[in-house]
């Protein structure tokens, strides 16, 4: 992986959490994008070179939804930033790893982007990102 | 916070955790450290200029040992460097944030650190680091 891209976080309440973490940061959101296909919406803050990433539920059905259910608002996925995502899939798939995507997909922030199974990589959310450019 | 510095990951078995992470990251990890006062070892991976701190439990009490038993192995928390560790402290608790810790303590990789209660970040365990230099 080149570098960690982001960190995704699932919110309930995307307002109070902008509010929570522009203090806890000492930064503020810079853009919101609405992800209609995972049914999210992102809100973002920089740190660093690195991105913060909220995640709201806009219906009962998103994943997001589902992750805050069973586990509770908390650190939802860690994103890094791959230049090739079907080479970095097929290396990481030859090497025994399990994918929740079965191929790159659009993601927020102009990527595209596929999601490791928690299973295979010691219960952590895992994406690989690529900049689309 | 001036940036992110390491993400904790908490794990069971560290030897294995250290094969897995260094195929999935595609770095080996770089040094062992024992924080005895907090019950852990750490390992540590760079990527990118962030780091990868795994955390298995040294003894049945260790709260890694009872976050995996609570939550499974997975992301424990997220470590951000701040200049001055009790500056940041007094200036978050005036703000509202709870602390775990009463004060910044001896932590890994020669650091201050002090953690904030995930009950007043949005479920998101998080460390404030200060490089003793």
């Amino acid at each position: 992986m080149n570098k960690l891209e982001h960190i995704g976080i699932a919110v309930s309440n995307l307002e109070a959490a902008e509010q929570l973490f522009a203090q806890l940061l000492g930064t503020a959101s810079y853009k919101r994008e609405e992800v209609a296909s995972e049914g999210v919406i992102t809100s973002f803050f920089q740190v660093g070179n690195v991105k913060i990433e909220l995640l709201a539920a806009t219906h009962a059905d998103s994943p997001i939804a589902k992750f805050i259910e069973k586990r509770g608002e908390g650190i939802h996925h860690l994103a890094f930033d791959v230049d090739d995502a079907n080479a970095r899939m097929a290396e990481l798939s030859a090497a025994g790893f399990q994918w929740i995507h079965t191929a790159p997909k659009d993601g927020a922030d102009n990527k595209r982007i596929a999601f490791l199974h928690p299973k295979s990589t010691g219960g952590v959310l895992t994406e690989i990102c690529e900049d689309k450019g």
